[in-house]
């Protein structure tokens, strides 16, 4: 069977909807990014050292803006989507993310990749998140030798800084 | 001449099955990567140090779920698919790759982009890949210094162990 | 509103222009990369360590060819295109950029993410960049300590040699 009009204009929503999810995360977007998600959104990222888990869109928020704060520089990109529909307005997809999190303070870069199990919702404005869950294909943490290499951090400017941030100890859980 | 419905419901159809392609050699999904393939799948692969050449379907999955074993990590992302008909059940397509295959016995990390040119295949099951080539567009060969920075790797459980490996040497000539 | 079949048409035609113009200028392709742009093309290149500037579309070319030569290596990957239509004729379009600029003279590569905000036309023979601008998310240049580790550069071969190219200073500023 193949895809409607409809579903091939649904998917090109839903990937656009990753798309900007991504982006929010890296250039601390955090106001557009609660307009992407659902009010019950549930998350569980299974990562090779540590495991973060919440619902709420307001934890979301709040847990993304604090841990990709001003002092970090993060890039997460998505490739590959292979989404499918349950019904009209639920839809599932993987997506095969490539991420870096450089901690200037730890002086480490942990690089990887992960496959993402998402699940999406058509809200009266538009698809939303409702469920992300990923599991690790890989994990590496490369010791940074000499930080005078970073040479530009759009997050220093634009991430939250010390006094907006919450503890994010509650929904993060660390092997080892 | 704009796409019709069909052919745009088809491009998404093989964007999915690219995107399974490179999912299944990272995880190791050896069954799963079998049904995306036609029975006389041909490859030639031009790597930088390496060039690897065959043909069929059983051959094929040998030779991956050999290559990506237990022992390694890789990991493989397509970006940028250029995807046109050549008639109604054949397509053409680039893929523009960039990849990482770490060998910790080696101690090393190869990274690079190739830029992969295909043909696509309607079965009565859906699209298939029949033949997959790809040049080189970059390599580095980095050494690993130190392998506790490798935190997690998922083929580690879901590789093939060495009891089901076969010699892919047929299949594969190294330059220098 | 759902997008319409003309609409899903010109978003793939869009989606492959962008990315035969990252492929071409990784690969040396400056006839093909000619045929995707508009002739009075205009763009503004916001990175951590330099800002590069112009207009029209032999000045880009020129300054494509010279800048990505054949003693460098380059990788453009663009992901999560988030592109909408202005009038039938126009779109405009993010995209999230990875790239890698490889200076084996200087033994340096530089690598990073950026946000493009581009604009597309329309032309009697299809769509063409327009406006390309783009700001550095992060940029890190790492010191490559042993040049053997490089082994291929398809740009070796493909890129402009000295004698073809042009001085690129007129169109870049550097800071610091």
């Amino acid at each position: 069977m193949p895809f409607t009009l409809q579903q091939l204009s649904d998917l090109e929503d839903i990937k656009q909807l990753k798309s900007a999810y991504f982006r929010c995360i890296d250039t601390g977007g955090m106001e557009e990014l609660r307009t992407l998600l659902t009010e019950d959104i549930s998350i569980d990222l299974r990562g090779g050292s540590y495991r973060a888990r919440l619902t709420g869109r307001n934890n979301m928020v709040n847990f993304i803006g604090s841990a990709f704060n001003s002092d970090v520089i993060a890039m997460h990109q998505g490739h590959g989507p292979e989404i499918s529909f349950v019904d009209d307005d639920t839809a599932k997809g993987l997506w095969y993310l490539q991420d870096i999190f450089i901690d200037p303070i730890r002086k480490t870069n942990t690089i990887g990749s992960s496959i993402y199990k998402d699940v999406y919702k058509r809200e009266s404005d538009g698809w939303k998140i409702n469920v992300s869950e990923y599991d690790r294909i890989y994990e590496m943490v490369v010791p940074i030798e000499d930080l005078s290499n970073i040479t530009y951090s759009h997050l220093s400017k634009h991430g939250w800084p010390p006094e907006k941030r919450v503890d994010v100890m509650p929904w993060l859980e660390f092997y080892d």
